[in-house]
């Protein structure tokens, strides 16, 4: 990390930034040198290793890799180099558990061997997507084809040179039980009617290569084979699909937090005001104990969630993982937030990696489902322990 | 807990308010049905599970003694009944790793045997007992006596009935070094020169039997065999003596703190206000989330430093000690707060445990360090990883 | 108030505390002193300071009255010396607004005078009491006559030795709407029936000589001519008194927070560790300049809302008054925790009034109004600048 | 505000992000409707609103001034439009104040009729600015002229098209005492030796056309006469400067987080999931509440500071200018957060204003002092007034 990527990501965005290219994703560049690192890290079997499916991958547990996850959150390149990026690891998943073979073929073997990569096609611009049923593009079976219709956004990586597949959920059945009403798709980048309309910042980032598109899907049609694991299967695989890879952005948020810490105490230790370092001044140490503190805690909830994950399964686990979804991301923006204020004027500049870190966690927040969502299911399973309990008028205490 | 336990505890302490001793510990009396079930715990081998050393006890690790401490936190008589109660817990430890033959047979096995408890003395009512060096109390050498003269206070079970010796910790050579000028000496509570001034309120609560007294020492003279691992060991015995310590504490914490979330959630779910059950309101949900991860990742943080101390030994785990008691506390102290505010009036009265458990936590953040203490260790660990760090002026960024 | 009013203050609670009666209200005392200094308060017209009716006082707006309850709110008995102790104030307004001539000829000028104390009996213990619909208690006209039947509890007052008269309120028609089902009702003390159960005590403090009872009414005859202002006035009435009460509450929380700070101030500068005065360690300077900002906050918001009552009314004015409702006691309870910390072990004992000021906070974000409650009012008065505004499925942004 | 400027500001940002000029600030662009703006604000009088100097402005006091600042803080492009705009507001106060009549002439004149614009070059990248006595730039005396050297950063409004005066300090004397050290210099922006190296973004956001610059000087000349009010004035002048400007970025803030506060509403009213306004879920409106309670706080505390500088002016006024810039800056950051949260992804991109009212607050916490200097300004104020307080060893409580 520090001796061969570190190197690579400071020169990457420097000349990202310099060009500056905005949100013309037309003319975002792949960085030749993570092409050489990546050839070198699968060449040393560092690849893959998200999958606990042995066939593809060294065939870790989500808790064995943790604190891998964990180091390549420190820098930004890192996760592709050792073909650990996100979407493109939920969509391996998905296609190694629910794909045919000849969807296997075709898609997962190019993204296992890192040759293409993929975007996965889920929250909507004009609906609260946080409701699952406010979903309204639409994947319509005709004959041997379906059909789609409908905007969507914060397709991360769309705009990369390789990404050559989406993965589009869309509603096929609105008669069908509330989880059985969506499809997933597999889309070829490429399909007529499907255009990029923009790539989106976040906090005016525009996170070249990996950023975030608007996809827009015009009487899109693709064969009926590429629906994932039937029709009306999209909630499902949906759920399976977002339970590792929230706690692998938890991961990576504990490790970019510990490089906002990093940068945090070693200014504190250098910088000098009042003939003292700033790290002597006022509540500086406490602050950067709590921080401490936080990280710590939240490296541990990351652990116990993903031992849990392992163990008893998404479905089940979906406490633990709502928590680390609320824990890990107001963590990394918390550190970053202090990072920045130690750094003076310095912090709100593109000089550090300080404000991207600090849209990471916030934009994390919003991603994979609001906190508030989150907070809803883990009182929910609260409350469920004491199911038997009946509001009951007038009864003291 | 449920079933034998819990019954006891409601019954004692309904008897206790009412009879409302008040400061006058000559009063404090046992509770008769704690006696009989420390026979029973005793018997069935739940006894000094505290103690990993296995010669007196079941022998486990301070990690596998957690979740037993965290259930015995959530009763305030259950401690005793299992002869596992602070401080008599460090006390023995102290001797147990300390202890001369003769001190062992005479107060060790005693207390080991639940037939009499001890007092631990050392914060002083005059001085910031935060910084060790500040202390007063002195505990001078006179030909083959030990004579003590000082003033202690937070003396936690002096006045339980059944109290008979103290460990005192005072000042023997001003001019060692600084880690080597305390003594720890045992004295007998029936030592002329001793003199129990008052017990003291927690947030007015005397917390009968078990509460905290301030102690005046006035030429009390007892055999140098009496001092403790020899002269000007103090120090190192309180270092060590306090790092379980503070963990044992911090695990009953995370007990309390679960049981005034459940008093929560029971009196939300069965109140209703503006036709709802109470949980169904504003942000009682939110809240209610937020307070189970709080307890969840303060238990994880608890195993922990656990682990970690059973790992590498109280010294070399300091920070993570450090981090279990900034945490714990404040977690019961919130968790609490909340809890209260759901029952209303109620909340604030006696009729409920709350004020008590708030109480416990609130405490809990000054004793054994008081928080900002606690922080600067934290901080100092944190610092020096960053040790080769020079400050730099005019360095950028 | 330094001169004459903090002294006794500190011998009445030392006494108070050593006598501990406990909840044996029989035995409350009268405090000698704080007679005589009222007399020389109401000699020098510093009497009835909070009324704006010119009538009876000096009239002072409730913006006038601001500075001087903050003055009050700093000792537990200043406000009785001045005749401005809740809940008289809010009697006496009620009555000065809404009792016919013989009602305050009665009751009203005995306590404009001084000479006697009152009570009221809203809050209930079987139910949740901030839903006013949830109220139990009856006041059911029989003939002449009103039968009162019900349960009350945290009536303030109510165990003071000069306590004669009663404001209840109850439940008169439930089938009218929902504003006008309540009556309130004088009920002499003494009236057959009417039980003091038992005093309760806030955080363990009983709050001699005004502490806070709970009161049973269990077939209490009145003549008819005891409601105030008619059957069905109770709503009306209640949320009239409750406008300036609240207010003031607030008031005097600034003058409690402003004691805390002072004190915690004076043992940061006194108190000596690690070498220094405790204010010049750690995060102690910021922690006094976040709790400084706090409450001259606190402060604005309370004179802003007062100026708001008097301009615009107690209906107007609401959700200002529930803003500063929320603010103040939260602000006492964290300075006065605060100061506790800084204090170690003495702040959590009775030798500081710390504990107390504590608890006046704690139990005020649940009198007048739960914090949660509160907070709805604000939201609705926000929402309804936005009112036309409609929900609308699949608008964008 | 709504009709003329709103629009023109949409349509303004729309076209800079399209254009998306990133850091080259040649390539800056005046808006061309602020122009004609500006002439119909001046014709209307409604001109120079910030200056209490009657001569050049309708002489408003900071009290009166605060509303219409906060008005203005709801567009970014409304306080150039009022000639209202920072830094020139300062540099004219400045000009206004010390000025010879020669400087007024050349340079206040043409600001105050709004025809160029100027910057203010302090913030050093090398040092923490934070302490005044680390400044490295310096401004040397040779024969009549004066000769600077030295690297600053944050000069806002540098990159303005209409940018021509810089007002420039630098160390002068470094053996005269600490506030007599530095002078403060006119600099015309075409001088040689002055070149502007980028502009710098904060949170990626680059501010066109109003951002902030690095400028390096390197031997830049000009005659002694551009020295104002004399060598070593600089410290004097720049404390009296940024005594208002301080409270004018929080009344801006102010009127930033009503702006914000209004979009959180608005959309929550509008925007529904699982069958409901976002408004009526979990607690958003407690989070609500909150927020206008920290806004209104708020805004009482700046009118207090306000009336406060006029009263005894800056220099005496110092505690609460810094507490108002510890809050209001730190107000409209939780609010834009919470803002942004609400809106899901979209708030998170550029196509509102939040990302935009996000970096203005959390860059405010650092600039003209970051939060950490001003709590120990607030807490140095508040120890003054227990100065007699001596530490002492041992006194008890």
């Amino acid at each position: 990390m520090d001796e061969l990527i570190a190197p690579v990501e400071a020169r990457f965005f420097a000349e990202v930034r310099a060009r500056n290219n905005g949100g013309d994703w037309r003319r975002w560049k792949l960085v030749p040198e993570v092409e050489e690192l990546k050839a070198r890290a699968r060449s040393e079997g560092l690849w893959n290793l998200f999958l606990p499916d042995a066939d593809h991958s060294p065939g870790l547990s989500t808790l064995e890799y943790a604190p891998i996850a964990e180091e390549m959150g420190k820098l930004f390149l890192a996760p592709e180099i050792f073909n650990c990026n996100a979407p493109d690891t939920g969509n391996m998943e998905v296609l190694a558990k629910y794909g045919t073979p000849e969807q296997k073929r075709e898609w997962l073997e190019p993204l296992l061997s890192g040759t293409i990569r993929s975007a996965f096609c889920m929250t909507e611009p004009d609906v609260a997507s946080s409701d699952a049923a406010n979903m309204k593009a639409t994947a319509v079976l005709e004959g041997d084809e379906v059909v789609l219709n409908g905007k969507k956004w914060w397709a991360t990586g769309i705009g990369h040179p390789e990404c050559k597949i989406l993965v589009y959920m869309g509603l096929t059945d609105p008669g069908a039980d509330r989880h059985h009403q969506h499809s997933m798709v597999l889309v070829p980048l490429a399909t007529p009617g499907v255009t990029i309309k923009r790539m989106l910042p976040t906090f005016s980032e525009w996170e070249e290569p990996y950023g975030h598109g608007e996809v827009w899907f015009e009487n899109v049609r693709v064969p009926k084979s590429n629906i994932i694991a039937g029709e009306g299967k999209g909630f499902e695989i949906a759920q399976g699909r977002l339970g590792p890879g929230r706690i692998h952005h938890c991961m990576r948020c504990i490790g970019a937090a510990e490089r906002a810490l990093a940068l945090l105490v070693e200014r504190g230790a250098r910088r000098v005001a009042f003939g003292k370092p700033l790290l002597a001044l006022g509540g500086n140490a406490e602050r950067i104990a709590d921080l401490r503190i936080a990280i710590d805690q939240a490296r541990l909830l990351t652990l116990y969630a993903a031992w849990r994950l392992d163990e008893v399964g998404a479905r089940a686990a979906i406490a633990e993982i709502s928590m680390i979804k609320v824990v890990a991301p107001r963590v990394l923006q918390e550190v970053a937030d202090a990072a920045i204020q130690i750094h003076g004027g310095a912090g709100v500049t593109l000089d550090l990696p300080l404000t991207a870190l600090f849209a990471q966690g916030r934009a994390l927040r919003i991603a994979d489902g609001p906190d508030a969502v989150h907070r809803g299911v883990i009182a929910k399973a609260e409350f469920r322990k004491y199911r038997d309990l009946q509001p009951a008028r007038g009864t003291r205490a």
